[in-house]
């Protein structure tokens, strides 16, 4: 653990000292199974923000193969980490073909494959038995739904226009209603976080009532559960487990900042791992751009950790392509936000400089993706560009005011 | 004017009394040179984020078609105005093209075709020649750099990283450091005016110190220039002039309530108009997505015109594609803040009922890009997505939570 901390410190450029204070405080997390050898992920106060990947296929659409190249490309797009969302069967292979060929912390939802395996009748043991074998096979955190109650869902049906769209959140809410029994996950909390720790696992708090419409966000349901979750994470944290929130989802503009202070008072400023938030409901084919938005306020305000929302977001699992997009634009919204939590500048002055000096090759190594430089290489050596031509702004001013 | 004003009213949902109020207070424009045969467009306190998209050629590149092509894509992609920024020869051509072939308010900046024309010999004659020539044309607004003068430009060395990135500003300053001359769109202001009173053209004071780097946004310079803009917007409301004013540019992402604050206040509310704002330097190839951030934001607290950033910023002229998204990316920024600054929810209402009931084709319709539903066409009539396949959780919780 202590080159861990040394390796953090170097690379977020803190000292070991505030990490330390900040791990015990449960500000931050370093996501790291002790069974890989990966480089570990810290994500809270203080250090970068973080983006995530989500791959995974549906009963409807699986290749391992297309799975392992979306995890590639993510990483190569500089995701920090990676979940693995599957349904259905192949969880298993899929989880360990990519903890073999990926070196990045990797997170799984466990309710879906005890869903996919045992349907109707998943039960608390054989969850627990998933959870296990997950992190015996070196899973570094895990989604799990603990926050969703039957005092919430019995109140559910026509509070809000669309109940869940959170997908863990409707297996284990449809399985409470079918067999009219509390949220295993809840009662047995005690039980996951026995092996969570016994594994050295973080668990990310899901937010099974994460809003689906942007009419829906900051309700009652919503706020409901993150109190809830703000009790587990009191409980989580003085058993020795590391935490992450989990939030929404679809969020007007205005209500980002409120959410994520909200979210930090409640939780005790455990890390907040947002989806989106998207921005409006209509960016149908560019959920991308309307995330890239939410994830930059909120990330400004104090969110930790972005999950990566695609362009065929609403639409279909992404292609390949979806997923680099997806990547890039929640790199350029947290970086955004660092610029601003963390001061962290430096390389935006280097791209301007670059850009003065008309530094092709420079601003592509120092650009957000480093294909743009392959694309646009005709660019090197050059004085201008087709934007102006002749007219260059740079170039003239460079002759007078420098 | 008046049908204008009905027609306003009826599209923006405000009263034609709020409207003229608005106007005569100046926090309010309306577009539409009396010989274009177009709906009128209005821009400002109380009416929709408006969206422009930049057309126009270089020396390096020009094509009438390709430029008449990228104007009838951006306005099919929902932009509200089209501005020509062409430099160099077949600028005539091209805006009586434009002026033919499309029906939204078309901007220019004159002092482009003034100095393509007459180059260092360009003077106030021949730059009054272009804007009454303009003006007669049909251009509906016109972007006038006439907020920097000799005492800015003479403590701009060393001030700042990038002196000047305005291709306008930069023409400007050159001809005034070269010539040791006031700027001629500042010393005849008055001159300017008359004109555009005369044709009822509205006025885009420019922002020849718009940042070039997140470094240099909101610094003197910058600052200096906007009072003198605040000047001029008084002068020209007295002469009966319609008057936006530009802005930034590239800001970090909490400077940007600032900046639109100050703005207004300086300006006495007239209508804000932003080039972005980026919200970082280093986002090469995805600059639709860091302005869309910016812009979003800035919108939120006030900026009433959004200029479209297209993902080939910084790099060379935007292909037809390329201004598509960017006029896309900024559709979103602008509703995503409408959605907050005027309630304006209802289609995200919409697109949610639609979401939850699984009605693609409905989805499609409501969508920002229609042409997503083109790409996803098979979708409709299923009652499921390759996202989670029978996992759906909208199926599950509809049966056992409505």
């Amino acid at each position: 653990m202590s080159g861990s901390l040394n390796e953090i410190a170097r690379r977020e450029g803190i000292s070991v000292e505030k990490i330390k204070a900040r791990l015990s405080r449960g500000s931050l997390v370093i996501l790291k199974n002790p069974v890989r050898d990966i480089s570990p992920v810290a994500i809270g106060e203080g250090v970068k923000t973080k983006v995530n990947a989500n791959i995974g296929a549906s009963p409807d659409k699986f290749s391992i193969d297309e799975e392992l190249k979306k995890a590639e490309v993510a990483i190569d797009a500089g995701t920090d980490t990676i979940m693995d969302l599957t349904v259905g069967p192949g969880i298993n292979e899929l989880r360990k073909a990519i903890l073999k060929h990926t070196n990045v912390p990797f997170g799984t939802v466990p309710v879906y494959q005890a869903f996919s395996e045992d349907k109707r009748d998943m039960n608390i043991n054989s969850i627990l038995s998933v959870i296990e074998k997950q992190c015996k096979d070196g899973v570094d955190f895990m989604t799990i739904h603990s926050g969703i109650t039957l005092d919430i869902i019995k109140h559910l049906k026509g509070a809000r226009l669309i109940p869940i769209t959170s997908r863990g959140g409707s297996l284990i809410a449809s399985w409470m209603a079918e067999n009219n029994m509390e949220n295993p996950l809840y009662e047995h909390f005690d039980d996951i976080l026995e092996i969570l720790k016994e594994y050295g696992v973080a668990i990310s708090l899901g937010d099974a009532m994460r809003p689906a419409a942007t009419c829906d966000a900051t309700d009652i349901p919503q706020i409901q559960e993150l109190i809830t979750l703000g009790g587990l994470n009191k409980i989580a944290k003085k058993k020795g487990v590391q935490v992450i929130i989990e939030g929404p989802g679809h969020v007007p503009l205005d209500q980002i900042e409120m959410n994520v202070k909200l979210q930090k008072k409640i939780c005790d400023n455990a890390p907040f791992y947002v989806l989106g938030p998207l921005v409006t409901d209509i960016a149908l084919g560019y959920d991308h751009i309307s995330s890239a938005i939410g994830g930059a306020v909120a990330a400004m305000h104090g969110a930790d950790f972005l999950c990566c929302v695609t362009p065929s977001e609403h639409l279909g699992l992404p292609s390949i392509s979806d997923v680099k997009t997806g990547v890039i634009a929640s790199r350029i919204a947290a970086h955004a936000a660092d610029m601003v939590k963390l001061k962290d500048t430096e390389i935006d002055y280097e791209m301007s400089v670059a850009r003065k000096n008309l530094k092709w090759k420079r601003m592509f190594e120092l650009g957000i993706d480093r294909d743009i430089g392959k694309i646009h290489a005709d660019l090197c050596g050059k004085e201008e560009c087709t934007m102006c031509g002749e007219y260059c702004a740079l170039k003239s001013a460079r002759k007078h005011f420098e």
